[in-house]
């Protein structure tokens, strides 16, 4: 699957992933007034608010953008109508050609990481015949329980063609609280950067592994460091835009062939209208403002990578 | 909320939970024939026959024990229809009066921490009126990402007396792959036990916060060791039973009042009836299998914690 994801960056010539992280706050009034009235002010209206928001801006930008990555947090949070509404945006904007990356961060012991990724990247057998419970390219994966925790999602990736990004260096202020800790001769995150490494020798496609990592465009230094130590993952950056990472600090995270990385940005695209930058496009303009967001993104990172 | 989770344990005499983890291999044929027939043979079939499965199991225990912790990995992996389920089971076992332990182990970024913990411990306001997305009384959570991850939990849990076990020792056999890294002078564990410990400071609900921890019965004296490391932190004990922990094991994870601690079987107890010990139940006494497989799991561990 990363090999599809790579065809995908080179068809854009844009290393970059919209982040579909609706909230309340995000979606303009219009959108929301228009569901409430439709589907009642309640969590079927908030759903199909959600949809809406998300496929309009999907509909902007998707011939610029080789991958979305939905925060499966941001549905859930609404209960089962709200991941009605993950499962519709997963499914479009697979239907437009993207890669979807499902951040569901999951991660449990063997049999229930099999559970996971039977769910949202493989499929369910019932009485001979196949379904598929949600339907993601990509899941991001969280290491803490070890590698029964991990190889389950890697023997779905294998069976199925499917991709997973295991969490390493994350890019929230705290994340040095654990994954900075020394241990012996190297700290926690870059142990768990040599464990994705080994992970990935197992499920090659091409030059690089479907086993890739997420490493937070906040800390650049590591970003260099963790590029050296896992040479065929793939790594994808969250942080970047409205959690303080800038283009310039990238550039670490690549290869020099441009490839290597991926970088998220997520209000900075999908709440562009906000911005004062965009704030011509107004509200109604939402989607358009989204898509200049993604060109300039797109221009500030090439820049900065080349 | 832990002190209704003591409260029940008080008044069933059982430091117990049930976990319901429902699988196709678990549920008895004739649950699934049953739905299969009305439903179809699909993952609306399957959704019901699982909430009938648990339902039935419910209703033979519930006078028995004072939680559930139902694994939303195995309702996952059905996609909606499976929540679907999950949704339901937890309300069903909510009206019988358990406490409900969402096996969830979810953990993000500070805001999307937010999202999972108002959806799963909290709620969601839409124009003035409040919603729940889940409704479980506890979740598990994944410490890796730091202390902004976890606290949008305990803000939660201390505006909606909610409680959390964080995931501090995993009963899996590769836990100590990261978990047991010596960082100084002490292990990653322990470090994380500190500071759930701290964190426990900030939820204090009588004798005990409402902020507890995961240790694997499968590790009897890293137990002994957490148990002093966390004094104001409820254990919750995963492990017994199919995945190797016994109930002479356990004693180091209470406390000398007999509290401390709550031991979850899900396999165990679910499936009693596909274990030689029970089989004269037959695959249709499944419920009385569970009931007495239960009886005899507060048996075990009363008389090893006495």
């Amino acid at each position: 699957m990363i090999n599809k994801l790579i065809e995908n960056i080179k068809k854009t010539g844009a290393p970059i992933v919209v982040g579909l992280d609706p909230t309340l706050k995000l979606i303009p009034d219009h959108v929301l007034e228009k569901n409430y009235k439709e589907y009642g002010a309640n969590l079927e209206g908030v759903s199909n608010a959600i949809f809406e928001y998300n496929k309009t801006i999907v509909d902007s930008v998707y011939d610029l953008i080789p991958a979305v990555k939905p925060q499966i947090a941001m549905y859930e949070t609404f209960g089962i109508p709200g991941l009605i509404a993950f499962d519709k945006t997963v499914k479009y904007c697979k239907s437009k050609g993207l890669v979807v990356i499902g951040d569901i961060k999951r991660g449990d012991i063997g049999s229930t990481s099999t559970a996971y990724a039977l769910g949202h990247l493989g499929k369910v057998t019932i009485e001979g015949k196949d379904f598929r419970g949600f339907e993601e390219d990509f899941a991001t994966v969280n290491p803490y329980l070890g590698s029964d925790g991990v190889k389950p999602f890697i023997d779905v990736c294998n069976k199925c063609d499917k991709g997973i990004f295991v969490l390493v260096k994350t890019s929230n202020p705290s994340s040095g609280e654990f994954q900075d800790k020394s241990i012996g001769d190297k700290t926690l995150y870059e142990e768990v950067a040599d464990t994705v490494a080994a992970w990935g020798e197992t499920s090659m496609d091409g030059d690089y592994s479907n086993v890739g990592a997420v490493v937070g465009a906040t800390y650049p230094e590591m970003g260099i460091e963790l590029r050296r130590r896992m040479p065929k993952s793939y790594i994808l950056v969250p942080g970047y835009g409205a959690q303080g990472g800038k283009g310039s600090d990238l550039k670490g995270f690549f290869n020099e062939d441009g490839l290597g990385a991926i970088v998220n940005s997520s209000r900075g695209i999908i709440a562009a209208y906000k911005n004062e930058k965009y704030a011509s496009f107004g509200e109604e303009g939402f989607a358009d403002a989204a898509r200049q967001a993604t060109i300039d993104m797109i221009k500030d990172i090439t820049e900065a990578i080349a």
